[in-house]
Parts: structure tokens; C-alpha cells; sequence
């Protein structure tokens, strides 16, 4: 392709809307344009770095056995209705009525429809196991679309999904797949960490995300510094250091007037934050649940929501905790009304603490648990931190920002069940098929990848996912010569099968067309001038590195292909 | 791919909602399952033959110097309404309210869109001219879906448009696309026909269809016998044989007491359809129009509503007839009241007609035009028949019936002057951007070729287009070394690149495999059997042939990649 006319126009300034670096590297890169809120088109730029990443998907999950189907993006409401995720999903499901008044949704992911076509032509043991997947068009109608192509409401997405016929058979296939995925990332030229996750509204037991490090994610994992320990901080689990061994000593109480708040507590009576106990107030699914753990560690919400079965959580406002006859400020598990109470294993992790007095302006010193208190159950709801120790070998953890940018899920018997999708064992009778899904938000992965690879004059693309392999830069094109010979050099390379963009363009400086070249963070940079020609050679520099080298004319082509098989 | 791990079942009877030929066997062989009305899952093997249609056009629009972007589905209604386009579609538009209450549409089309990239890239002269394309999804909810694949609400589509500066450089890209169209009918194995088309509701002022021939096709064209002359019913043009010439006689009044239409009159009378004058009287976007032409000949409402550049054209009832001043069955010009009428130019081709009389149960005899009558405009209107002769070279014209598998318009500056894509020409002046249209319904191209395509036993497949290009069926498979020996071949077959489908099953007797062969119509059929085997052979055979003969093993992988480059 040449640039003088590739439907692009490079920008300078950064764009207002643009907050994270993919975002502005794309729109200023001319690879995609907003056309509403979370709605993009792809130019052909951006177009040609995603089919390359489509293009490894197939194959990877081709070779994992996955047959390609297309499922459609519009289906019947009442499809929807019958496993009650048309609820679940909620607002972020686009609907809409046609013609004949009724209802349809458009599709933020496939599961049901998948059903359908496992009822169908899944009939009988002999049919199984199976991988089926699809490249198609998701909708999700976002609270909050944001940072480009990382949040968006229409996108394209690798959805798979297994059906066997027992939990083994779909243990082969769920590790079949995250093979199949590990070697994707590592394809695209992407580290990515497989986390264990919490499974969410999808409704499945088990699930694993895929994080690709980054300053700009979202999503905090915490990860093992020793062990292969890795999960997402919504499932994280930690030990505990020890503390120092303590006797127990005889409660007291405190008068601690105004003194409403964990700081002011600590400030007050100058104990450490891990000597408190804090107890929260919550409503879960419209019922009081209170909670207590120790001062310095946070409630983690996915866990407790988890723990209490809830769909709704949120904190408790003053008067619905002074309804349940607690006084906000100074609530506390010791001698507390009569409501359900959740305690976090932290509270047995050490001695006399500091609770509340559930009097105004009282708070208790060397509370015990459980001698000073009762609790309905103790469990894990607290949000791990770098103070933790792994689960598996102690080790100490650490938390690592990144983008999700893949997640499976054994989702069991969630839609079978609920939609009839049903086989014929040996024995001839009929079972639930087991399911597994899979997905690759394809839009996001490529803004992934820039997130994580770039520096601040633009992009720095992983061979195998860039638009072109080599960026071709003439200089001096008006000189006739310059331009038969950077024509050469752009035909031979094609000829050889490698994909090449050469700025022609003669109106352009120097400049301007390596901070454009720069900006698109093509692999290779080749640039051929007037005294380039001169000594038979152009000149070829790494987007990655910052020596620039002469080679030959005539044996550039050779060079940059050997190149391209082993620059990461 | 082995018979038994493809997601597939065939069946033997025939879906009741299908009735056609492709409808029944896309359904049969497991290549399609229904979801909604005109909504469709494809499966592995449907999904097959549309991506093999899809990397053909992509070649051949690439070709003709395509780029390819993809633009979104969903789209705010705003942009729409700055067209009128969001009118124009009316019913057939999808809608929806998005979770902020904004209205959105799934895109029927998407020149609105192209035009925002337009105005954003295309800014110069030097920036045509440009061909972009995408393969994308279209929406369109249709009042009556049917026959399958063939006309649906949600479907994929290469829809192309090109950007130039004159009307000179948009001939040069229709033409360039309009080889393209060519090109990739004849890669697919279809011969299409390519036939002057009215442009409809999208507003340009030249299209082209491209038209297959099928039995089952909706569309009517009118092709020369002799010369390149073709055009869909609704736009072609006919001379009139000549009538034997006469004078015109004096006019008479007949009484015809409840003889109130053509086929009444013309027994009544005695005279040939071709001697009377029928007076329609049509509401015109709530304008009564009458419309006069020779009784043989049937008015084109396409042509009519052109002239009259009508929105919406239908039959008068009794009441606006008799409001308008004319009598129900015995309407004419002769003597008329003050009402628009519109001459077809047949009425210039004969003398002394029978026309109504205006009054009831009165006829006119030896009404001559312009002697009796006056009318506001003489113009074509007429449907051209087998009867009409080619306005080229006079030879005779035939009728086909077809399926519009593309269709490409110009359009002028309809969206760039609504929608503001100006470029700046050579003198610095700002000018509206010249466009056109290019479409291919990828879908529809896939039933249409079967439509074309099959036989009582199933589909034939064209090559290029086949979901495989070998069916490989071994029998007595039981046996090892005939399960060995097919084996393989199958090996054998996908080492030289040749695609095979397996059937692979044991249980299966010869006859079920070789229904399925049938059904599923790919190209060549190998059979590997016991009896075969002993002579060190295996039984090739064509789809579209009948003739079965031995390859010997070792030779059939060389003999079949020969043949696919030959066979038709």
C-alpha cells in the first residue's frame, strides 16, 4: 500500500476524549474513528491489525478442535426470558421490538442461541466432546464506555463454547482451550496471565481471566512472587503473617466522644489500624447484613456478594443501620442487636482489639473473638493486599494493574438445564450437557497491546499483529532515481511476501514522515534517500531499538524477512 | 473434517417452511438452523461456502483497489434523519433507544457513515479517487422474509463505495467495480447477467443488478435476443412492433351496458387487446392521476412512480375515482374532467381505438391521439413484454426470471451535498464529493448458486464455493485395511491442500452416505470400500456427473487436484 493512498490522515495534537495511550495512538493513527459513544469504525489501518489477530485466533482454536459457526446478532426476547439473563444483563442490553411489536435483543454474548444449536445437533454421547466458536459482533449497551476500544458497546469478540459429557471431559476441553489461548497471547506477542476469576453473572463455577499487564488497567490481580499463584483481586485468596502471640486481657470500655471513624479512632487512641476491628453495615437483596474485620484490611464485595448469594449490595444508610439498632460511628458484633452478622477470618488473626461500644461516643479496648462476641459465619471476604502471603507456598503476593483481555468459564449445567440441552448417555439415558465458554474481546486485545507496547512518540507493534511489517520511507522522491529504487525496494518486498507501507508521498519532510512512521509503530523502518542510493543501501532501523543500519539494496529484502522471524 | 465430528445432521424429509430448492437443502444438509423469522445460524459447512464467497470478493474488490474498513451497526438515528433516509426505510429500519434514551438504528446500509469518514479522510482532490469497502451485517426488518437465505432481516454484505471528483473519475470506478462484479460471478461459477436497473428509494440516477437465472428468482429481466441489451423489468425499454397503418375514422358512440373491463369489452366488442384504450386512475402521494395506455401493455409502477417522483403510488378505489369526476369502469380521456393524465407512448402506435366513455355503460370507438384527447405528458410507462423489441437493434426481446445477487448505483452527490463531503479541487474551491455504490448479499449469492445449482437429490456446488472440495466415503470401514487405506487418502488429500470432508462413520450403510453425499453437493465423491481396495483402487466420481471411475490409491491425490482445476 502506498500512503499517498491509504485512507489515513496522521494528527499531531492529542485528541480531548483520549485519556489512555491506545486511544490516542489509534484515533491520532487514523486506525479507527469514533461515530458515537463506544461505537467505532475501524479504517483500514486499524482493520488490518485486527484481522491479523482474528487470523491467529482461528487457527489456534481450529487446532483445539473448535468448528467455526456464525450465530446471530438479533434473537427473540423470550430466549432470553427462559434463563433469566434478559435480567441479568439488565440495562447493558440493547432491545428493541420489530415490525410485528416483538421483542428482540441484540446479542452481548451467545450462550443461548448456542443452546439452541446443542439441542439441535447435539444429541447423543457420540456427539461430544465439541468445541464451537464464532467471530461476531457483540453489544453491550455500557454504563460507562471508556479508553477507546478497551470499553465499548459494539464489539467484535471470539466467542467459543464446549459441550461434553461429563465434568472430566469438560476439564480436557477447558484445559485444551486455555492452552489454546496461552498460545494466542503468546503469538500476538503478548505476556498475559492467567488469573483465576470470579465467575460473576455468567453464572458458572469456575473461571480463569487473562490479564495483560498494564498501567492504564482496570483490573488488579494479584500474583505469586515465588509460586505460579495468580488470581484476580476479586478471588484472590492470602494467608495471613503471624502476629506477635498476645494473652487475652480483660475487656474495657472507652469513652471516645466524636470519635465516628476508623482514622480518627486510630489517631485517638494511637493503635495501629490492624489493632481495630471494623464492622460495616450492608443491604444485600434488600436484607441488613453487618460485617466485621480487622481495621486494616478492605471488604472485598465480590467475595461477601458471592458469600451472601446477594444480586444487589450496597452499604447501609444511617437510618437503616439505626433501624437495626445500631449506632453509625460506633457499631460493633459485641453485644449488638439482633441481626445477621458475617465476620472475615481476619478477626481470629489476633488479640484485644478495639471495637465499637454500640453506645454514642463508646468504643471497646481487648475484645476477643470468640469469647467477647458471636458472629453467623466466619468466611473470606477480605480484598487481599501486598501485606498478604500466597496460599500455596507463603510466599509474599503482589498486585499488578492489567486489562482482561480473555476469560473462560465452566458454566456446568446453567443452560443446559434451563433450555433442554440434553443427551443420550450409553446407558441410554438422558443428561444435561456440561458447557464451557470461552471469549477473546478482539477489539480490546489490539488496545491492549498498544497499552502495553508503546512509547511516547507512538506505537511499538508486536510483529505479528501490525498492519504492515515494514514502513518504507522515501526521502527525495522528486529525484527520479531515490524513486526507482525505493519502488524496487516496496515491489520486491511484496513479491517476497512482506506486507509493506511506503510513504511516497513528495510533499512530505523528513520529518514529518518519521514521526508519522514513528506514530504507527510499523515493525520495521526502511528508508531510502538520495544518499542512501548513493552508496547502493538503504537504511533499516527496529521501531523497538534506536540503531539504524545500511544494508544493501539488494539484499534488504533477504534482511528485513530473517529479521521479522526473530525480533520479538 | 471426519463426517462424525462435523456439527451437522442431515434429514430426509422436507421442511415444511421450506419451498425452495435451496431453502430445502440448506436446511437439510445442516448448513443453516433457523432462529427467528429470517434469522439464521449458519453451521460448519454453510459457514464454509460463505467464507469461501467472502475471500473471493474480498480478492477481487482488493483488486480493483478496494481498502477495507468496517463500519458499525449500530448508528445514531440523528445521522439518519440528515438524510431522510430514516423515512425512506420507514418500517423496515430497526430501532432502538439506547440506556440514555438516545435513538439508534441497525444500519440497512451504511453511506451515511461512509460519508462521515468521507468528510473526515477525504479532503482533497489528491485524496481521490478511493474505493473503501467492508463485509459487515445489514438489518432490515422485512415485512416478509423467504425463502431462506434469500431474502432475510440480518445478513452479511460487501457493500462498497467509491469517492471521486467528477462524474468522468465515477464512470472509471463503476466500471472498475462493475468488472469486480464480473470477476467474482465468474470465480463463484455463476453465470450473472448484468441488467439496467431502477435505483429506488437510495436515490441515485444509474444502477446496475446483476442478475442470476433461477426459476424461483423474484426478479423479472428482458434481455435481447441478438445484442448486450438487459435491463430489469422495472427499467427496461421496448419499440412497438408496427401496426398495419389506417386511417382514422370518425369517432362513434357505443352503448356497452355493464361492460366494465378489458376482457369484457374486448368480447363484448370482438377486438383485439391492442385496440383499446385502458384508463387507470392511480393516488400519487395523495394526488389523483389517471393514466392512459394501450390495453395489451401493463403500466410499470416503478416507471410511473419515477416520473411522477412519487413516494407512494397505488390504485384509486371507487369513491376517489368518482370524486375525480369519472365513472368506475367506463374512465377515459375522452371528454374528461379536469384531472393530471398521463399518456403511455403506446397510444401513438395504433389508430381508432376503443375508449371509455365517462359516462356509465358508454364506449367510444375510433379515439385517435392527440385528434380526441389531450394529456398532460406522453412517456414510457409501459412493461415491457416478449411481444416488445430491443431499442438498440430492434430483435426480439426474452423474459427471464432471476435473483438480484448485486446491485450498483451512482449516486451522485445525493449524501455528500445532505451530509456536507466537500473536497477541495485543484483551484482551491470546495465541491461536493461524487459517489457511488457497489452491493453484494453474500448470503443470498450462497442460496442463489444453489438455487442455480442443485438437483432432485441435492445441491452441486460450484468448486470455488463448495464447503469442501472432496467427499471422501468409506465403506465397510470396519474392516482395518479399509479404514487404513481411507485414511490414507484423507491424509494424503489435505498434505496437497485439497479440502475433504471424511464420512468416517461406521454405522452408516452405503446408502445413507451416499444421500448425504448428494444432499450436500460437494464436487467429487471418493469411494473407498473393500471391493475397491482389492484392486488397489478407489471410485471418483463428479457431483455433477454421473460416470464413476477407478483411480488407483496412490494416484487418486494428483488425479483429483487435476480435475478441480478443470471441472466446471
Amino acid at each position: 500500500m502506498k500512503f499517498s493512498l491509504l485512507l489515513t490522515h496522521t494528527t499531531r495534537g492529542n485528541p480531548s476524549e483520549a485519556d489512555t495511550p491506545s486511544h490516542r495512538y489509534m484515533l491520532r493513527s487514523g486506525m479507527v474513528m469514533q461515530i458515537a459513544s463506544g461505537i467505532y469504525t475501524y479504517l483500514p489501518l486499524g482493520w488490518r491489525a485486527l484481522k491479523k489477530i482474528e487470523a491467529i485466533i482461528r487457527e489456534e482454536i481450529e487446532m483445539a478442535g473448535g468448528q467455526e459457526v456464525r450465530m446471530p446478532v438479533l434473537q427473540p426476547v423470550e430466549l432470553w426470558e427462559e434463563t433469566g439473563r434478559n435480567l441479568a444483563f439488565g440495562d447493558t442490553l440493547f432491545s428493541l421490538k420489530d415490525r410485528r411489536g416483538r421483542g428482540m435483543i441484540l446479542a452481548p454474548t451467545h450462550e443461548e442461541v448456542l443452546s439452541q444449536i446443542g439441542k439441535a445437533y447435539v444429541q447423543s454421547y457420540r456427539d461430544m466432546p465439541i468445541i464451537i466458536y464464532q467471530i461476531q459482533t457483540k453489544f453491550r449497551d455500557e454504563l460507562r464506555p471508556r479508553a477507546g476500544l478497551i470499553r465499548v458497546r459494539e464489539f467484535d469478540m471470539k466467542d467459543a463454547y464446549s459441550l461434553d459429557v461429563d465434568e472430566k471431559a469438560l476439564d480436557d476441553n477447558y484445559q485444551r482451550m486455555a492452552l489454546a489461548y496461552r498460545n494466542i497471547y503468546k503469538r500476538c506477542g503478548l505476556p498475559a496471565i492467567m488469573v483465576e476469576a470470579d465467575s460473576g453473572a455468567i453464572g458458572g463455577k469456575e473461571s480463569h481471566e487473562f490479564i495483560l499487564p498494564a498501567a492504564t488497567g482496570e483490573d488488579t490481580i494479584i500474583i505469586c512472587s515465588n509460586c505460579e499463584y495468580a488470581a484476580n483481586l476479586e478471588k484472590a485468596l492470602s494467608n495471613y503473617p503471624k502476629l506477635p502471640e498476645s494473652e487475652s486481657f480483660l475487656r474495657e470500655e472507652i469513652y471516645t466522644p466524636g470519635v465516628s471513624n476508623i482514622s480518627a479512632l486510630q489517631r485517638f487512641l494511637k493503635v495501629d489500624h490492624k489493632q481495630i476491628l471494623k464492622s460495616i453495615v450492608y443491604v444485600a437483596d434488600g436484607e441488613i447484613v453487618a460485617v466485621v474485620i480487622r481495621g486494616d484490611l478492605k471488604v472485598n464485595e465480590a467475595k461477601l456478594g458471592n458469600i451472601l448469594m446477594a444480586k444487589h449490595l450496597r452499604f447501609a444508610n444511617s437510618d437503616e443501620i439505626r433501624s437495626a439498632g445500631l449506632i453509625p460511628g460506633f457499631i460493633s458484633p459485641v453485644g449488638a442487636a439482633d441481626i445477621r452478622w458475617v465476620g472475615d477470618n481476619s478477626i481470629e488473626h489476633g488479640r484485644n482489639y478495639v471495637a465499637g461500644g454500640n453506645k454514642a461516643d463508646l468504643h471497646f479496648r481487648n475484645i476477643n473473638f470468640p469469647r467477647d462476641f458471636t458472629i453467623e459465619q466466619l468466611v473470606d471476604i477480605a480484598e487481599v493486599n501486598e501485606e498478604g502471603l500466597c496460599v500455596i507456598c507463603n510466599s509474599p503476593l503482589q498486585s499488578l494493574k492489567g486489562i482482561e483481555i480473555g476469560h473462560i468459564f465452566k458454566l456446568g449445567t446453567f443452560f443446559s438445564e434451563k433450555l433442554g440441552v440434553n443427551f443420550l448417555d450409553q446407558a441410554g439415558q438422558s443428561q444435561p450437557v456440561i458447557m464451557g465458554c470461552y471469549g477473546i474481546g478482539i477489539g480490546r486485545l489490539l488496545a491492549a497491546a498498544i497499552e502495553q507496547n508503546h512509547d511516547e512518540k507512538g506505537i511499538v507493534f508486536p510483529v505479528t499483529i501490525a498492519p504492515y511489517s515494514v514502513h518504507l520511507v522515501g526521502l527525495n522522491l522528486d529525484d527520479e532515481d531515490v524513486m526507482n529504487s525505493a519502488d524496487y525496494l516496496y515491489r520486491s518486498l511484496w513479491e517476497d511476501g512482506t506486507e509493506c507501507l511506503f510513504d511516497d508521498r513528495i510533499a512530505e519532510t523528513a520529518g514529518v514522515k518519521f514521526n508519522d512512521a514513528d506514530l504507527m509503530g510499523i515493525p520495521i523502518r526502511v528508508i531510502v534517500s538520495k544518499r542512501s542510493i548513493a552508496n547502493g543501501t538503504c537504511e533499516i532501523k527496529f521501531r523497538s531499538g534506536s540503531d539504524s543500519n545500511p544494508v544493501s539494496l539488494t539484499q534488504a529484502t533477504a534482511f528485513i524477512k530473517q529479521s521479522l522471524e526473530t525480533i520479538d
